[in-house]
């Protein structure tokens, strides 16, 4: 039933994912059955069993199947009705769940969290923020120098194309009409730009958009703020992901709207279960990576999301924010290319792959509230320079961005390897590791339930610094007391391994 | 093909639209088809004229078609793949954003128009304003492309220190430590920036603040959204100058606070009275160069409005947009010079002096508004990018900004000089000309009493534009429908006097 073209470009475990996936959305797999057995299918298709368990990891972890001991691979119900297959939904996040609750046992002393957390945003420990001063002083700094800094957000400063940003900025600055410094720009943002932006998404993440829907904004958190002007606080609700990422939430909050948190760590039937219970006008989601425990929202998820939107005439914010980082699969659909009825507001960012410091993101607006958008903002100015615009306009359209992403994506794989790696020789099985072979973070946990307030505090003792959860959370006493983040995003390659094996004397000796 | 459900709760024009919107993305409507003739859908549904109209207007407003004279409504291309149809995309890309720039429909010559108006909102019937473009809507197109444009709020771009900016630029990214690109920066703005606003302002306009109480804003609009943050739409009513800056008023209005108008018409006095009335939290002010009217608040009205401020435990936001350009006489102390209680929030861009491109401005926070905007920010990015904020703190600290500004205050008073004196010659006492001395434009009046829209259209038909004043005034009803605005900032020096003896023909001719 599967046949392979060894003259294709696409690998050959991706030609096995397709066909069996296929396979199951028409039925041909039915619900239930099992996939042959990966030495089988090897023998039968005279390609090595690696290729064949890629396929079959992919397929597992977008939720088309389940591997249960014994049996092999299962195929899962993407039935779209709302209620049934709540049996096989709990299966598949049964052993996360179950951490949660041993874990829960420690939830209590909620207090003194906040230090260890990166203080600001999305992880980052912004010592170059005002907050952290005052911090700082309530802390009291540590008396180690932090040798070892597993932050998350930042980058390597290192992978920024210097070189090539000085020669097209000043290509911009010569080659421009002198009437583009006496004007205000476009304030959807430069078309170039945004048609750039259009085709690559389109390219890399299946997103369907004129131009004209990307709105180029001054980064994810101004974004929101001004795509929430076209909600009403005073009746909108929105949905936000628990744990979530703290820095959307805050703008919700400083625009005044009611949140409703929505638990991600019950399993996908969970979230959708709640996300109803939520009467939430908008739901705000990381489906590709969620933030911060890095699971990915399955495709049948995703379409009881896009469902539920449909039927409640909501939207749904998809925050691709590091959808570019994957080590051991491809990204699902987004649910903006799932979308047939205009309900999904997709965001993206050039912070995590070029830098954070350009302060550039995007939003792609759907038809109609596109619309309300032109007639808001009718009468104002973009918020994003005219040549930074124009200078990652070029980098993209001559193709600089396709080949730094490739860099940058090798690199953090090699990264992402060598902590596992790394984790797994020096702490094994004292600790749990939460993680989905993507993103820029991972979420370790001590197996003795040890708090986090004492496992950075720990840390920081030893010269290495690791990142509350706390501030994720909503609600204080969540089940990830004994968790910590560790980034891999900014440390230099080199440093990761002495790093955790620091890292784990601080802890365990 | 469309068919209503006239007990849908969406109203029928939205059913029309969204019908037609999906024939044409699946395809049903053709590229390059034409949607059926207004009247003749309007008689099989059996709807309104109206009712089509709104639903292809929104259909191209939104690019999906375009309207083209003599054959109605076609369907515009909305493929988007990566490779190839690059031509088709620049294609539609034009055509779209054309379209949204432009909410006029009527109006097709886009190019012409952006680089003169360069679609900025404050004073721009340029073709991207609701208000303009019902005007032009109901003007119809000018025949006669524009030789002078009396544009205001952009610049002449020949003044922008290309050299410099490629110089610093340079040194920024070839100096910089890596790391700097790698994070997201101080959310109030660069330390060194926020020190050379600081000096500045103390010098020219003796505002007395710490550099920690200046942030760092992507312009005027977007400070205005971010210190919003920090009042209750719910409870805070903003007093606002009538006529006053419509860029402020929409992002008061899209931010749902309500407004009360104080008229600067009636001088001084009568602005303070009804102040007294609108027991505003917040008052939003002009004062060294009231927008549009370029009165200047006296010394006496500038000490009741902070009495007042104090005594109504009130704000004060001074946007002090453009005090840098007076040719008369020296301007008044600041009201944050003056202010003694912390009532004042004072305003400041480097769009009207430097380049409106580079989407600089900022806020000068009083210390308990420091302090609950600390707060609020605490979990926030800036969203000015790095590197123009370091070029620019350069371009102060080497003192090019100083020499910049003499420059551009000499060429604008040549220019203020040469328009008031043409206005003299070629109209003498037919119009009466609005003006102190200072400012980018003058109101001029026709004695005659004749509307504005006349003539505006009597202008355009002589290759002259000149712009409305209707958008400024929350009542529409206002006592200054015979004034245009001519603007001086952005058209060259030696087109001024042949434009207004242009002008004068084409009104009183």
């Amino acid at each position: 039933m599967i046949t392979l073209d060894h003259s294709a470009d696409r690998p050959l475990y991706q030609q096995i994912y397709e066909q069996a996936r296929d396979h199951i959305m028409n039925g041909t797999y039915r619900v239930g059955t099992k996939l042959p057995p990966i030495r089988r299918l090897a023998d039968d298709l005279e390609v090595s069993r690696n290729t064949i368990e890629a396929a079959y990891l992919q397929l597992s972890q977008e939720g088309y199947v389940t591997s249960r001991t014994g049996s092999g691979f299962v195929v899962e119900a993407l039935d779209l009705t709302t209620e049934g297959t709540h049996g096989q939904q709990r299966e598949v996040c049964c052993t996360f769940t179950k951490r949660l609750r041993q874990t829960s046992l420690w939830e209590d002393d909620g207090e003194g969290t906040e230090e260890g957390n990166g203080r600001s945003c999305r992880l980052h420990p912004a010592s170059d923020s005002a907050s952290d001063g005052e911090e700082e002083g309530r802390e009291g700094p540590s008396p180690v120098p932090t040798e070892y800094d597993f932050t998350y957000g930042n980058l390597q400063g290192t992978g920024f194309p210097f070189q090539l940003w000085r020669r097209l900025t000043n290509e911009a600055l010569f080659g421009c009409e002198a009437w583009r410094t006496g004007i205000y720009g476009d304030k959807l943002g430069e078309r170039g730009l945004r048609k750039q932006i259009a085709q690559r998404i389109h390219a890399s993440s299946g997103v369907n958009c004129h131009p004209a829907q990307v709105v180029v904004q001054a980064g994810t958190q101004a974004g929101l703020y001004n795509l929430l002007t076209l909600f009403d606080p005073s009746r909108d609700v929105i949905a936000m992901e628990e744990p979530g990422y703290d820095g959307a939430r805050s703008v919700f909050e400083n625009a005044r709207f009611r949140l409703f948190p929505v638990p991600v760590y019950e399993g996908n039937e969970g979230f959708i279960e709640s996300l109803r219970e939520s009467h939430a006008r908008l739901a705000y989601v990381t489906p590709s990576n969620q933030f911060p425990t890095g699971r990915i929202l399955q495709m049948s998820a995703r379409q009881r999301l896009l469902k539920w939107a449909s039927a409640e005439n909501a939207y749904v914010i998809e925050d691709d924010y590091c959808r570019e980082f994957r080590y051991t699969t491809r990204p699902l659909p987004s649910l903006q290319s799932l979308d047939r009825d205009g309900r999904v507001i997709y965001m993206g960012t050039f912070s995590k792959a070029l830098s954070p410091a350009l302060r550039m993101s995007y939003l792609v607006l759907p038809p109609d509230l596109l619309f309300q958008w032109n007639k808001l903002f009718e009468n104002h100015y973009p918020e994003v320079p005219w040549l930074s615009q124009t200078v990652l306009e070029s980098y993209m359209e001559k193709g600089y961005w396709g080949k730094h992403l490739r860099r940058a994506q090798a690199q953090n794989k090699r990264k992402y390897q060598t902590l596992v790696g790394a984790l797994q020789r020096h702490m094994g099985d004292r600790v749990d590791v939460m993680e989905n072979g993507s993103g820029l973070h991972l979420l370790v946990g001590a197996r003795d339930g040890r708090h986090q307030g004492e496992l950075i505090e720990r840390a920081a003792q030893a010269g290495v610094r690791v990142y509350g959860t706390s501030r994720y959370w909503m609600n204080a006493r969540h089940p990830m007391q004994n968790y910590v983040l560790v980034g891999f995003s900014a440390i230099a390659e080199d440093k990761i391994e002495p790093g955790i094996e620091r890292l784990a004397r601080a802890w365990f000796d």
